[in-house]
């Protein structure tokens, strides 16, 4: 096995697919709390916004992967590695607070937020400094 | 190219993907069927378990994806790649199962879920051994 | 940094998780613009087509991702770029049509399609191909 793989973003990656699943249960066990058998999805306020805080968590999720990977290959893995821990407990808050009130979901969310913003800026330089390097011979912030 | 590329992993990925679009091509189906115009999502009973079929596999699919990979990467690739075609026969009959009858979305689903556990048990192991052997310069499992 | 990573390939992956960010933002907005609070999904017609729209573009993401990627690294990396940026045209036509009226996000959702079903075919030759070198030691397309 090469010492070369990028264990961090695998590690982070490992956590955040486990927290994905554990929101997954616990969407779960509010349908036997508040007894909403499958296929429904509507019932009472609680049981609703734990269904869409388990969406949301879904629908970012992908995004979160390509940002995670392509800022931690091409800029820096260990900052990405740690970006990726604040995102998850970015989403621990947002799912946890959502389902108390819908209010108390926003501070995680806006740090998740955060994180894919710094993470985004993070893969683009990299890319960009990756793509005139190699298809241009551009060398950018040169060492000497 | 090279040979070390993880083809198998490759080949798994891109049949579930296949069946993953197999699957909302079905659900397309079931709205022919019962007659369910875009952008509404609910119906008889058997339209709205396939709808949620379906939805299931997409919360579930890039989970799944991040285990294949990383325990295949870091733990054992056949192995791996194996347990990806496992996960696919287990979503199928939970896909078909849920549409024939709620109840019956179960066998399939459990099948998936113990994939899931399996790989997630590969690739953490896969991971600590790497990060101790990388940043800790700790060898596991010594070879002589 | 290895001048070997598929840097357009990440750049793509970068483009597109934008996109689908940006699509999200825009569920945001109608929801302010038709005064729609979470976690309720319902509304008036336009909020509900915004909204299937975005989901749609959810469930057809990672196997975006997996073809883009296995297309990319076991056939062509250029055309494969290529390819995902025509899908996040074809994904932007689909959306703005969903929201002015069903039937127009037929043309964006063809051309996605198109796009992941080119992308399936140069996955599936490439990955046969490698599968066929690697373990059966056959060599396709030989090189004189």
């Amino acid at each position: 096995m090469s010492s070369d793989l990028p264990v961090l973003l695998a590690a982070v990656s490992v956590l955040s697919g486990l927290h994905m699943g554990f929101q997954s249960r616990r969407v779960g066990w509010s349908r036997i709390k508040h007894k909403i058998l499958q296929p429904s999805v509507v019932g009472p306020a609680e049981f609703e916004r734990t269904f869409r805080a388990h969406q949301n968590g879904v629908e970012f999720y992908p995004i979160f992967l390509v940002l995670l990977w392509t800022s931690g290959i091409f800029c820096n893995e260990g900052l990405s590695a740690f970006g990726g821990l604040l995102y998850i407990v970015g989403r621990e808050m947002y799912f946890t607070g959502y389902i108390s009130e819908t209010k108390k979901r926003l501070p995680g969310f806006y740090l998740g937020l955060f994180v894919i913003l710094v993470l985004s800026v993070m893969a683009s330089v990299g890319i960009i400094k990756s793509f005139l390097d190699k298809y241009l011979k551009i060398e950018m912030f040169e060492r000497k």
